[in-house]
């Protein structure tokens, strides 16, 4: 079992809306509000943030303040570029002046990485894609995606950046869609800094092994972030860990294992009907609860069961650590 | 070709927001304003309209004015059960006082329907059923809605209510989620007065075949209403109709002739990225060009084909329907 | 905890073959070799068997004496309406002569059921239905799958029959496609002795929540019999139990105890490249353990839980029950 | 309009038989026999064959004296890496014995391919992946799956090869899943001549947007061959181009032209119920008429509207283009 630091995007302890609750979910939470409902959670210690800030006025400065004093950390500074003047795109859009705008506020998102002592700044072009058939060239839209983001990681080679790829909405089609591809468009873009944010959920949702494609994005140098949650498969749900796919998860945390990953693991949720801090709470506890699983098993067994791609074998042994000791003996 | 009333969702023309684009796709629209908007399109008759309604003291006179300058109608009254209050559902809210809100505010939109002339009072329960495993009893759950849409529709029998069934959203799964589902519903209501909504892109949604749930819902006489628009099948994306299936849409327009339906068709988009009058003229101009193609199909060769059930043969037919006698002659 | 005696489709033991190994994937294997591998289970007590046989002339007095001997029973027999002759359609066959046939082999079917003490004929017409869009005439699939069963059915008022529902496959459309759709169908048929064969991976398959539809279909009193495997949710794979819908399964074995559900539990695999035997054995031992776990179950907290509907609730009390005692004092 | 040479996998003129219908579709059909029945089509120049060939004792001989009395011609060999004996996977088999049986299958088809003149060797090995979660060793599947093809690869490095990815069937997993994935390992083989077959149906399938992969495929000088047919998007269905998507299938031969591919195009149909020939008359027939609608389309406008990225202007000029002149004027 591994000793993980916590995190969250802090956007889950702000406000939700959706085209249906126009009245919003709850009421409109500043970021520095949002900051202490985070370090409320307990184990949470390290934050990605959101830029512009929410809140009237609110200051770098004052988000530094309260970081410090709830004894959390930026880990990653993600620039807002899905707001409504990215309604048609950012990196992608068609208006010239709007991907400067896009490059621009990727720019302002560095300086406030710096300033806060981010690790690293995140790109989710949630409106670079397209929503029809035949509305766009695909060439230039994947072409404007490789400018775009090296643009900005061109400007300081110093800072990391990560791509969150994930497969639709809000645009029905988004660039970045899956591991594999934004893989091959980080190659076209032929810098050093730019890598992967891989986030449990968005897997799962594009029809991803997540153990494997962990690994693949790993072998090749670009794994800068997890971060975790769970849904239905067929939509970005961002659920609490494990709700659904269990197994997966287990699987998949085995697999952080397998690369020896150290670093924090990051919640991403959007707990629409649930108290925020709870639901951070019920993913740490699942979390945790499922890595010590992993101290029961049998890693050379695993190992040797995988060897033969013995496929019941391999079921065997999941559910005796699953399942237990005590619970499979009264199974047998 | 039929020579069909059209309609619309009155949402089509007011404001889009979602959990991404907070600060709203574009300015605040009022229900007034979204008339006139809807007039503009210029063969929009007809207007499926939530109450309460959009705009700062917006009375149901002004709205009666509105449309009668405008030359507009009120076709159903939609009331807003899946606002912040409603969040953890209407009828199967745990809450019986919000489940009784819920009722309230049905009846209240009747009187509304009263007061505009409008043809029936429809129940989209967006906010009832669940996200997680193990949250709910589904029994309750049936009971709930079952019990809430018979309170509402036993108030006033002369009334016609009719169900929107979507498989999902904003909750991972609804309670209405099918045609044949809700029908069962309807069943247990043991009452007149309800029937279905049938959106067409409900149906892709729910990976329905929407000719043969057209019907199924119709045989047993629980056709109310017909909404069109399209999606990619994975999400209610509600786009412009027969941008994306366009041979389904065509038969699904057959099958409106085979029951003999005479409108009127009511839109249902979500145009986030377009302008709401283009997006509407669109969609009505593709369901013209469809419908008077079925003027060119041969149907008693058709039914002939479908009588042998001969997938290829009735490929042909709709081939040469779709892409003319100039088209097909070049490619043969 | 629940004694449940075991079953399994027979065919799990038998020869598979699909488009691509169109050598099989292991020799041929007749009925009567097929019920000695069941009996070497151990825990396997009832089958439901295809009729006409497998095996060059078997016939019904060897299939009774080989279950006596090794101590099973016949659960059901399934007519093979799906073979080549019915490659067309069985009840739903243009043509009425093979409609007919599809008639006469669910008699014959009876026959044997009644000669081998089976309780139920079951009918999985996997050929009925459309590949095409524009195919076949909605209405007339929808009178003849409900004039076939009927016309089988009526024969003998004293024999349950039992209907198994898919979405799709052999057919990219099947008719008897979901829970709901097959209750109103059975509705029209007019009869008392039809109901349906819940199998949880179809359910899954139709993005169901089976431990809902369970209730559905029980409370109409049409539930007849229980069938376990599990698949990826897109494909009816029929993979051993529990092996990827884990907490789903879990849900569904609850509901189980909550419909007090004491009849047999069928398998219904397809191990194209496992060890048969093994692979029922790794189903019933999940199933076990996993119905063991309920015993852990607090049902008063966890019905408190639901009447309040709080999801965080619903997950602690499940994730407790999965992961253990031991296991969650680690994670608090 | 392109005028293309059309071409099929022979496969589709040969039985079909699936997991139900084990008695199979049809009778058997040797190699022989089946390249008769393509040449009966009319248009099929260009044949994809399945090595070891159908039929007792067919040998190389006899199917290039049928294919030159015929007219036909071998355009690629794809070797039968998915019998039986392959079952647990052919590169990625755990049996090192099997592995290199795979690599001896894959040099006998470069031979053949020889002496038939074909152009590509093709992969698609269809039992390479895995089945259920924690059975594989993902890197080891990824190793062995570039260690495989590339050692063909080598053998004869003026052969061009050709890999056809799949999301799955018949395994549930296939390890070569995606165009972007299949394009990584490609790179990971360090040969220069192995590309990728595009199957239209396959990228439909994997939800990718044909246009959009096309090109990114094309664009790194990997597209070998490409071949067409239709499906519903959730499995591998092979039904005749155009009858489901329509209008992507439109867009699909556009980013042909864009590409300015010259052919052949090659059907890849399962119409198990269906006769062949008629089936691939239909496919034919659907993409000339498709491809001859070009014509009308103005690509100036669609070019310009797609630099404004105006998906209701896209959607106005495909309409026009393909409900026609005469059709739309019906329409304003």
């Amino acid at each position: 079992m591994v000793n993980y630091e916590f995190g969250a995007g802090l956007w889950m302890f702000q406000q939700f809306v959706d085209r249906y609750a126009t009245d919003a979910y709850g009421p409109a939470v500043s970021t520095l509000e949002a900051i202490e409902r985070a370090a409320a959670v307990g184990d949470i210690k390290v934050l990605d943030m959101n830029y512009p800030f929410a809140g009237e006025g609110v200051t770098v400065a004052q988000v530094r303040e309260t970081l410090q004093r709830t004894g959390l950390r930026a880990q990653a500074i993600t620039p807002h570029l899905y707001m409504r003047e990215f309604q048609m795109g950012s990196f992608t859009n068609p208006d010239p002046a709007v991907r400067r705008k896009a490059v621009d506020l990727g720019k302002r998102a560095i300086e406030v990485a710096h300033q806060l002592d981010a690790r690293y700044v995140k790109f989710w072009p949630g409106q670079d894609g397209f929503d029809y058939p035949f509305q766009v060239d695909y060439r230039r839209l994947w072409d404007y995606s490789v400018e775009g983001v090296r643009a900005v990681a061109q400007t300081d080679p110093g800072m990391q950046f990560a791509i969150e790829y994930k497969e639709k909405e809000p645009r029905t089609h988004m660039f970045f869609s899956s591991a594999a591809r934004t893989l091959l468009a980080i190659e076209d873009m032929g810098v050093e800094n730019v890598g992967i944010v891989f986030d449990l959920g968005h897997s799962f949702f594009a029809k991803e092994t997540p153990a494997d494609v962990l690994q693949l994005v790993s072998r090749r140098g670009k794994l800068v972030s997890v971060e975790l949650n769970d849904n239905w498969r067929e939509w970005d749900d961002d659920m609490a860990v494990g709700s659904v796919h269990l197994i997966e998860t287990l699987e998949f945390l085995s697999a952080l294992h397998q690369i020896t990953w150290q670093g924090p693991l990051l919640l991403d949720q959007f707990p629409f009907r649930e108290d925020a801090i709870r639901a951070a709470q019920a993913s740490i506890r699942t979390i945790r609860a499922l890595d010590s699983l992993l101290d029961r098993l049998d890693l050379g067994a695993l190992r040797a069961t995988q060897e033969r791609q013995d496929a019941l074998e391999a079921q065997r042994i999941v559910m005796d650590m699953l399942l237990g000791a005590g619970t499979t003996e009264v199974s047998r």
